[in-house]
């Protein structure tokens, strides 16, 4: 039996990630209580209490966190520096923070910023989710088996005293994720930023420009095979959500964009020349790095 | 019990898609024999005939057609030229001829140009693969309740004899197909060609782009999850046969590369203006134009 880590934790956003959080936690007896905050008017917020997500509803970030020991934020990157500042007159000394966004750099410098230095923000990215959303679609197993990326914040030469409280509240969260039967891995929010540029951003944007082509002649819809489902599935997200990542990762994204592009220009030009040869050289190169990737893949 | 369509059907080519061919043949009941022809030395020839996918091999095409009533072409597009010409002497008046391939103008007009006119090409191409090769990896369902794409020639004002030849050899076409749990779709070359480049062959575009893309920093693959699967999983497509499909599709695949390296840069230079209302109508367009084409979708 996993020992209870946590008396009181709040999960901040009540959609399909805070659910299944909520449903996790409770299941692998992580904490005695769970809060959830969603926004004033949401029928989130109703769901998540009928599905056993959560013990109480709050619309107010700030009611909520008083007693928690660990609080995680779970709505759209975008809204975390709002949060943040809402939550930090009302958190008390020594609480964890952590979050399940899909970057880091700047969600670091925010924490850095609007967090009191009696907190510790640990940045968390388990690597799970869906194209669907809402606490109606939150499943139990939606982290297992997946891998969380772990990001500690610099230490900036603040002397011994803090890097070891960093590195207990490091450890703690690690547990925390591992005790849910995720993989965990230590890195540094730049190299996250950069991972998930090219195995997470780039792929959305390539889904999405696919649906965009495709999508001018409907009627060869009717022709859709599996390739093309694949291909675009991930291009279903929510635009609201996926709109932060990009924002938030512009530098890593506009870079790999420009990779991207000139990548089709050099198919587009193989193709035109009839350049056989070319057009070969491109796609074995592909599928060799495609399949040198997949090897690399951290999976159980 | 479905009758016996056809006396002797060859099949030429006897990787994934022609095996897989011979076991639905067979497993239908549609043919009293099936010849298959595989290159000189292939180990892919004696393995077609272990599974039971073909009852005899054949290395010289010409010599696997004489007898046959269907001949169906499974090699890569890009071997049909020299396959016509060699069976085109060897066809008795009245065989039927089609193909699996993913292209199909080009291969309409080297019908017309290289097989005799006392034979009847309708083109087909059933929407069924795998990113797998080889007869190791055939399937006797392979290609059931997929659909099937198919291309009569065009008239050219010949006459209504040779109209209603062409009508004839159309339907058995379909019957053929539909009679291994096919859908079939009857519709121009071009047309076809149009329909292919936009949900296949720019979706395979995307994929082996986001291939190439990621797999400049292999060490990013350790953080692969199900998205960058699903987006990436066509790049592992055989190469010689993408290049053929590209080639012979070079017009529409030119086109539409235009339009993908378009949507690219529009998100692009979105994302360095940090214009967050320009990303989310990106996102939300292409949100909506997949969910358009995939309920277009001609599925059983």
């Amino acid at each position: 039996m996993q020992e209870t880590q946590f008396q009181c934790v709040t999960i901040i956003g009540v959609g399909l990630l805070g659910a299944s959080l909520g449903l996790a936690i409770k299941h692998h007896g992580l904490a005695a209580r769970v809060n959830g905050v969603g926004r004033t008017g949401s029928p989130s917020n109703q769901k998540a209490l009928e599905i056993g997500a959560i013990d109480q509803i709050f619309t107010d970030p700030a009611a909520a966190v008083p007693e928690s020991d660990l609080v995680i934020l779970a709505s759209n990157v975008g809204q975390f520096p709002a949060l943040m500042a809402a939550i930090a007159p009302a958190l008390k000394p020594g609480t964890l923070v952590t979050d399940v966004g899909s970057t880091k750099q700047q969600v670091m410098k925010w924490a850095g910023k609007l967090l009191p230095a009696t907190v510790d923000f640990i940045g968390s990215h388990p690597m799970a989710g869906s194209e669907k959303r809402g606490p109606e679609n939150a499943r139990v197993d939606l982290y297992r088996d997946a891998l969380c990326l772990i990001c500690p914040p610099k230490l900036r030469g603040r002397g011994a005293f803090t890097g070891s409280r960093v590195s207990a509240a490091t450890k703690k969260i690690e547990q925390f994720w591992q005790a849910m039967a995720m993989r965990t891995h230590l890195l540094d929010a730049q190299q996250h930023d950069q991972w998930v540029a090219l195995i997470s951003h780039i792929p959305h944007a390539a889904a999405c420009m696919t649906a965009l082509v495709a999508g001018r002649n409907e009627e060869a819809g009717r022709a859709i095979a599996g390739g093309f489902v694949d291909t675009t599935r991930v291009a279903s997200g929510d635009p609201a959500m996926w709109t932060d990542i990009f924002l938030t990762n512009r530098v890593q994204v506009n870079r790999n964009l420009n990779v991207a592009i000139q990548s089709l220009r050099k198919l587009q030009l193989a193709i035109r020349r009839e350049d056989q040869q070319a057009v070969l050289e491109f796609l074995q190169l592909a599928k060799q790095r495609h399949e040198s990737l997949l090897s690399r893949r951290d999976a159980r």
